[in-house]
């Protein structure tokens, strides 16, 4: 599953090949003239405006689009499952495990933490915020004059919107082409949202891991929901009709969503060490933790219940991770890389204009030296990866909390800043079940990884085992703490430093021993990143200096257009065409003896008989997508629904760094599969009758 | 699992602690007055007499004994596994899925390649071999000489063995104490070794991997042969009686089987570059292994088929070097290990006579620094770590015969001398189905691994490589090569070099590719483990001066006589029985709804009701042991069969390095399981009947 919104790293552009499906463009500069070349299609202002306002972002991390009138969204199950997770409550209904109808507006159930999104309004900000920064300031100052000037304009931007009439509204100031371009974006917001449907996650993710990033694949992952104003279904203008034919193989599409991040500036010495550093460490990380997480799984049924969830997020990390690591290992990839840098820096240094730039990839690489020297330390200690553990975090956290808060909020660490204060408590003083067992075994585990990296006779080693082995020191830790309680949590963190000290606990007095090294190297980390962001800035105005936005800018978690088409590949020397049916989904099931995770929904098993097998169900195509991008319309030339983007194959992987469509390729569910669906297996006639426009 | 025998590093004795259950004794040099003050009990040279002889060695790797005077031998399932996999034929009975039993001799099985060996005299020959071996020899003379002179002595020792009514037999000196003395076995063959009982593996191996290495466990760990001497089943005068009682709580038990090799001797440096380099690595490349062979078998059922063996055996390895990690980083073994070093250190210096040995620490610790600087490359080239393929092997070998034959023998790269050619010629032309899509897998997962290890902008990497991705290249090399054709294999190896260079295979090439820089680092890497070897044997030979032999030699996987208590432990604060019942395995199963691998043979689901419940199944005990000892009977003061060896728990793990007994157990099927599973769930009442003598 491609998570909705991956948190990966530094920013992007990229030399755009002419014919290639590339491009996470902005509705205001789309590639029109690519697209009149290769596909004869002018996207009119009426279309796109059109395909924007349809659009929906939702704000936990994911894409959705209006398909109604009627203020119904579609998005992915698995962008909705935090929702569905809310409203289950223990020994009540299991949203989760058995879906969700309503058949009338009545029956719909309200999601209390969901906002969502719709981009209305589109603003070049860009010579207001240059002119307050202005040249000559010091670094710090001219982040202050930016700070203020951005909320300066979003707060206009709101009293207009709101007298324009979009209320109530949400503004930001967009920061495009890593600073080249400042965009005011107005939203309209929706925070009365109703859950209409919900399969049961069974079919959403069928597959499980085995299937995960993989294609062909077989799942239902959508999610409906309802966005209400004033207790009414709102009266929404710009929705997407229901292609009644769906998505055809070779044909042009376009998806409309939210991708997340990508890293397509990055330089090639940075994916170098990326590819020769990062993703390994985090591979032997996570393959280590995959294969702890299963033995502890596999000793009970218990136990796999209790290390289900922490379990799926290693194996889609680690999927994920060995996925990127193939891109960064191909050579193909590597090559584009290396050429479209050597263009911009001869580019850079044919232009006296972009002197300062000049120097930016040594900068890079000179941060890049210093982060290789601490990245081990900083992530097993600062990062926890050799404590992995929540009685660890939370003793960690109480102990900071009483160093911190007693400084003015701009001078503590970041993450006890006064802003973010309700969420850290929301974490800290959360009632959820922490098993001795489960944190014992994870505890050890990591204390042995962490042995492993720093050597067994490190003085940090010695003093965090204190004459013990990894199990014995895990052990007397968890099952010595008081942290369980949350009530102690609470009352530790009210106390301030004397009642934390006072405290005595050992798993605080854990953290205590390593806090000094763990914030050394902290530091130097975050000095050494803000060198690196600086540099890519330079980089980043240098490539807008000379491509202009004849390009498309880094993904920022807002509204981009892409575009593709519809289309099979070969791998391994076999073609895999672009659409799996019903039939498809039967036979992968049976193959499997109907065994988890290729076991069936029962009501999927009862009515095989009532579903046409050849309905297209999933399908792929070339356009180019990212996390973030989970549940995003896949619309035709007449900007109608056809599918809805749900993954990337594995190959996709590499799309963090650069675009590909050789094998790379997004996921949907097609149209036609989720009416089928509902109309013969959930028997939700009225619902897709309100897709289809049918009275 | 405890594999039946470790291929482990090393040699061995340690400081044995006078209370400690600790040692695996020569028949020669039982501890007589460590059992008779802790004990109170005597060996008689009788009772030693008896119990060598009832045991029983199993040259494919492990032990076994007599339990009856008709040449009816008892030994582990998981050591007959190899005979019960040949004997079955595709489309044929599954001996490994249904087990097996004869109801009378003429039923019995002939296993073809197995060969018993009972060890019927010990011979003091070392003044003999010293005297060969003259002072001021050059190493390479010594080496030979001492070669010549036990070819000598072996050679006569099987004429007058022979003459004594020995026959066939087997003779062979054996080197103990690392040389500090040298000891002619003579052994009684059995060749016509003949199947009698095997059980469902899955009650052999109940609970799979999850239970591997664990306690409590409800495992039918056992197989049964007879041995045939002319056609008629042999006539044995040692062996075994049945205990009517079987072991009980607290009780004075032995274990006469073979330890395979123990790494007791080891320099705190050396397990200090053990645990902080070679364990890493080792479960490094494990982790990494077991996920991607999980992943592909998740995808189907035949992929699951096709890596099962390969996972079983990952997954045993991760556990065994996990828990030798755990060994590793516990202070107070460590610590144990610095005193008794410290301690010997100090009697060198003390004695003149033994200057030499004084700089025996510096020298391993020299040769380590060697040996860590070329390990990676050496593990990934030469040890094909990066090269996870059977044709990789199979084209590395041809490659490598057609350099190495022309050669005379001793000049060959080892594993092509003479003596070896005919099983690396079975090996090379083995019919074994090799599945394109495994290899595919396995090679593009290990190569990148080979890039993560090297850089993948290092020349080697680029040449393997050849400007591809990992994937791309290994499925060009894997569908490329012709030698899954086991003919063109033979015809390669017989044409030689020529024939080898003009077949142009792309998995040979590859191969050729890599082999210089693979040499080299062997080179390197044998000639530091010689200097590390020599400087061990001058250890030993200090050790053995200053301690005589009032102590255990280092494990030879030659007969030895362990000792200890029936006896139960504490984890994680809870105590640990010390025996399991039927009753926990049938609760064992329920827990996890009978899926596999806690699922039951059909037999024992129907017969549940007429088993006794309460009768013990499972038993641990403190004695000393470790791979290789796999099958050992366990017997009580009175020489009569309690139980046989089939594993060590978790604890046990680091008993290659160091004896401890707090929590580190051996495990046993306890005497009175195995008959109540053969009378009541196999209907094998003959058999139990021969086991207790009843008439």
């Amino acid at each position: 599953m491609r998570t909705a919104l991956l948190s990966f790293v530094v920013l992007a552009l990229v030399g755009v090949a002419a014919r290639a499906d590339e491009g996470m463009w902005l509705f205001t500069n789309p590639p029109r003239k690519l697209l009149e070349d290769k596909y004869k299609f002018d996207p009119t202002p009426k279309w796109l405006e059109h395909v924007q306002k349809s659009s929906v972002r939702f704000n936990s991390g994911g894409s959705g689009s209006f398909v109604s009138p009627h203020g119904l969204v579609l998005t992915n199950h698995h962008v909705g499952l935090t929702v569905l997770q809310q409203i289950s409550k223990p020994g009540g209904k299991d949203y989760v495990k058995d879906g969700f109808y309503a058949d009338s507006h009545d029956k719909e159930v309200k999601a209390e933490q969901e906002e969502l999104n719709v981009l209305m309004k589109i603003e070049d900000v860009s010579k207001r915020v240059n002119a307050a920064v202005t040249e000559g300031l010091t670094p710090d100052k001219a982040a202050a004059a930016r700070r203020a000037v951005l909320a300066e304009i979003e707060s206009e931007g709101l009293e207009k919107a709101e007298k324009a009439g979009i209320k109530p509204a949400h503004t930001e100031v967009v920061t495009l082409y890593q600073g080249g371009q400042y965009n005011l974006y107005t939203y309209k917001k929706y925070t009365d949202v109703r859950l209409v449907f919900a399969p049961e996650q069974q079919i959403a993710f069928f597959g499980g891991d085995p299937d995960n990033f993989e294609y062909p694949r077989f799942d239902l992952d959508v999610c409906f929901f309802r966005v209400y104003e004033d207790g009414k279904p709102a009266k929404i203008e710009n929705y997407l009709k229901w292609s009644k034919e769906g998505a055809r193989d070779d044909e042009l599409v376009f998806v409309s969503g939210h991708p997340g991040r990508t890293d397509r500036l990055s330089t090639v010495a940075d994916l170098e060490y990326q590819r020769d550093r990062i993703f390994p460490f985090s591979l032997q990380l996570l393959n280590r933790m995959e294969v702890a997480y299963s033995v502890y799984s596999n000793r009970s049924e218990e136990n796999a219940r209790r290390a289900k969830e922490d379990l799926f997020s290693v194996q889609n990390s680690r999927k994920a991770r060995e996925g990127g690591m193939g891109g960064l290992l191909d050579p193909s990839i590597m090559g584009k890389k290396r050429e479209a840098e050597k263009k911009l820096r001869a580019a850079v240094a044919d232009n006296p204009d972009l002197k300062d730039a000049g120097g930016a990839w040594d900068k890079i690489a000179g941060a890049q030296k210093v982060l290789g020297q601490n990245s081990l330390r900083y992530n097993m200690l600062e990062g926890a990866r050799g404590f992995n553990s929540h009685l660890f975090r939370i003793g960690r956290t109480l102990l900071r909390a009483s160093e911190e808060l007693p400084k003015p909020s701009g001078e503590r660490l970041r993450e006890f800043r006064e802003s973010n204060l309700a969420s850290l408590k929301d974490t800290l003083f959360s009632k959820e079940e922490i098993y001795e067992d489960f944190e014992i075994m994870r505890l050890a585990n990591s204390l042995t990884f962490l042995a492993n990296q720093l050597g067994a006779d490190s003085d940090i080693l010695k003093t965090v085992l204190a004459g013990k082995s990894p199990q014995e020191r895990a052990t007397e830790l968890v099952t010595g703490t008081r942290l369980k309680d949350v009530d102690v949590r609470k009352k530790l963190y009210e106390g301030g430093r004397t009642a934390v000290n006072d405290a005595h606990d050992p798993m605080i007095e854990l953290a205590h021993t390593i806090d000094a090294p763990a914030r050394a190297v902290r530091k130097v980390v975050e000095a050494e990143s803000e060198v690196k962001q600086q540099a890519y800035a330079q980089i980043a105005k240098a490539k807008f200096a000379v491509e202009g936005t004849s390009t498309y800018p880094d993904a920022t978690f807002t509204l981009r257009l892409s575009f593709g088409v519809v289309k099979g590949y070969e791998e391994n020397g076999k073609h895999v065409p672009f659409e799996t049916t019903f039939a498809g989904l039967y036979e992968r099931s049976a193959e499997h003896h109907n065994q988890p995770p290729f076991d069936l929904p029962e009501r999927w098993v009862q009515r095989k008989n009532k579903l046409n097998l050849k309905t297209p169900f999933n399908f792929v195509c070339t356009a180019d997508i990212i996390g973030g991008n989970s549940g995003s319309p896949v619309v035709n030339r007449n900007g109608e629904f056809v599918g809805i983007i749900f993954d990337g194959n594995i190959q996709s992987l590499v799309l963090d760094f650069v675009y590909t469509e050789e094998v790379a390729r997004a996921l949907a569910v097609h149209s036609r599969g989720i009416t089928e669906a509902l109309r013969k297996v959930y028997e939700a006639d009225k619902l897709a009758d309100e897709l289809t426009g049918k009275k």
